[in-house]
């Protein structure tokens, strides 16, 4: 039987007809778009195709689409690259305290090199306040790099008010949108934002393809140089099969995107009110209305989220206890700290995640297999107080 | 009819069993190798296993091979990691005259942050002399970054030389491997090489896969920061159709060897041959013996590579006058430059590379079909001096 799969932010499953296409490229062609004779014209072609899907994705010119090999890459570049061609400028950026990784460790890179980088608190339900944005801001300030949405919990973040500041300081902005894009609308344009970043694993398109926004006229440096391609802004000949599967899967949710926030959307209204009444004693995680509509976080007290998520993989139901690429780093999550969970709680923290496959029935599944491991596990817990908590 | 394909430096025709691997597996699985869980597992062994068959083809031990978007990015992966692991003991860099644009390029934008670069100079072979080397290194030098084997006239550089010297002063030593890797056998412990850049297009793999050999205890900071992907030192979701494909191509380069570079070098005797035989006044570039089996360089005297390359493309046969990467940008070839080529000569060259599907039927249409197109260019030129030249 296949697995009942909830970790859709580590990736989702490839559409049908993503697939299809990828298969038919792959089985077709190999030609480097940047050579000039008919192999590489084929080539050439399905890229065009593909940069119009992803733009008509996000609402930007093809032009200003730039291909990478996904969001960290993405993220890399729009924070990096902003930094090295503005830091004559001014060493300073703001941030938030519930980024990802991708964000937070480029970050720190950059703090090695001398950079000031303020990161600003959220509130309990993990939103930024726009004004403390515009209370950071300094004459040295380069660059603002705030997330669409959060990767743990969900949150949509204030990014048009946040860009509205950043553009009345003439700041670029940068959001990193990896688990919002090709799940809810986005709009580089109405966010009003310079550098967007997105990852096609994130609606079913393939791992390892993603792709930079960049809006004319903003000033930054190429993480990877080398060759001319993507209008000298990302270097290196690009993963074809890869894009070509981007692009459809863009296309896909653009065509699908009401349905499919519906979709998803009741599945987690299902699963949040399934929880509330299976299982005593849960907390659930990020702001209850402006939130993606495919991520639960719930936090299931006096016990680990680790031990819930080994237990429920026997059961064939995959589920992630945050990020999957903070998977094998022994922290706690900063982004649930960041809130002001306490440790405990936050350790016991499953990150449910759907696609547009996922359906009532997995969570009904669901629902009837994780009250008795959470009674197990509470059995066995040294912190449970019992059914009288 | 098939075009006859001699431009595989810019990318090969994938192996039937390559594009087997990479099909089953995007139609297999989706899961991310660092979620833990029965999905994430499946993609965490096909990426053991990749990684594996990579490390073979280089003698590297797996841990050693970090995945990454390919050659481009290994390639500023390794130089601009080093850079700026090292710059408080040093800003200094040397390298050669005829690297590929992703080192040029990356080690330009290091000089506009106050880095300094030495660039030696080559014989009319393209060789660099290790001596040179030597003389060049100072106080200040933290990494030797030369290439093993040249993409557009494909002499072989004596790395093992440069990289005993390197030894010698504890400097980390990189080479851009990536025309040579998979191509002609290559060995980092022979070479004795820090890091070391290849290419999964280059043998028969996909375009947007490749790796970084990183021997163990160099100093190092990732390009891409972020999740804890790779070891600590790629950050992103793996591109697993990719690396599956590169594996698969890998293996088969590994156990194919011999007879590839035998077959590749049959033809390039053949197509050299052919060619002082049909067109006068011609050139072929690039040592005489050390050199890769699969690239001919020829410079046909008094008229433009670029007409014969469309007019072959008209005929059905796809070539290059230099590298895809710098395709597009109007300069004359830096490479043919520093061998001391004239400029117009360098205007008319053509670079053809073979793989181990190409055939001598192929070669000899080719010898075929370009006389005519020489001639008819030939006629049309201003400089040409006359059958009497």
């Amino acid at each position: 039987m296949a697995p009942i799969y909830f970790d859709s932010l580590a990736g989702t499953p490839l559409h049908p007809e993503v697939q299809r296409v990828m298969t038919e490229y792959l089985q077709s062609t190999y030609g480097n778009p940047s050579s000039q004779h008919q192999v590489g014209d084929a080539a050439a072609e399905a890229l065009d195709i593909a940069r119009e899907q992803v733009a008509g994705l996000i609402g930007a010119e093809p032009r200003e689409v730039v291909f990478c090999s996904g969001g960290t890459e993405s993220i890399n570049h729009a924070i990096k690259g902003v930094a090295w061609a503005q830091e004559k400028k001014g060493r300073h950026i703001i941030t938030s305290n519930i980024e990802h990784n991708a964000v937070l460790r480029t970050l720190r890179a950059l703090k090695l090199k001398d950079w000031r980088v303020t990161s600003l608190d959220v509130d309990h339900y993990g939103t930024v306040d726009p004004a403390a944005v515009a209370e950071a801001i300094s004459d040295e300030t380069v660059l603002i790099s705030v997330m669409l949405a959060n990767n743990e919990i969900g949150t949509i973040e204030p990014i048009r008010e946040i860009a509205e500041i950043a553009q009345a300081h003439k700041i670029p902005m940068h959001t990193d949108a990896v688990c919002a894009a090709g799940v809810i609308p986005v709009d580089v344009k109405d966010l009003g934002v310079n550098l967007l970043s997105i990852a096609a694993n994130q609606f079913h398109g393939p791992a390892g393809a993603g792709a930079l926004y960049i809006k004319r006229g903003t000033p930054l440096w190429p993480l990877v140089d080398g060759g001319v391609q993507e209008h000298n802004k990302r270097a290196g000949s690009q993963n074809m099969v890869g894009i070509v599967g981007m692009g459809k899967a863009a296309e896909l949710a653009t065509a699908e995107m009401a349905a499919r926030v519906a979709h998803t959307g009741q599945l987690k209204e299902r699963m949040i009110k399934g929880l509330k009444e299976v299982i005593p004693h849960i907390i659930i995680n990020g702001h209850p209305s402006q939130s993606l509509p495919n991520l639960v976080s719930v936090s299931v007290r006096y016990i680990e989220g680790e031990s819930m998520m080994i237990m429920l993989d026997e059961e064939g139901i995959c589920v992630a206890t945050r990020s999957a690429c903070a998977a094998g780093a022994l922290q706690a999550s900063h982004v649930l700290i960041s809130i002001g969970m306490d440790f405990g709680d936050a350790q016991g923290t499953l990150v449910l995640s759907f696609n547009s496959m996922n359906t009532s029935e997995e969570v009904d599944v669901f629902l009837a297999k994780l009250p008795p491991i959470v009674e197990r596990l509470r059995a066995m817990s040294p912190v449970w107080p019992g059914e009288a908590a």
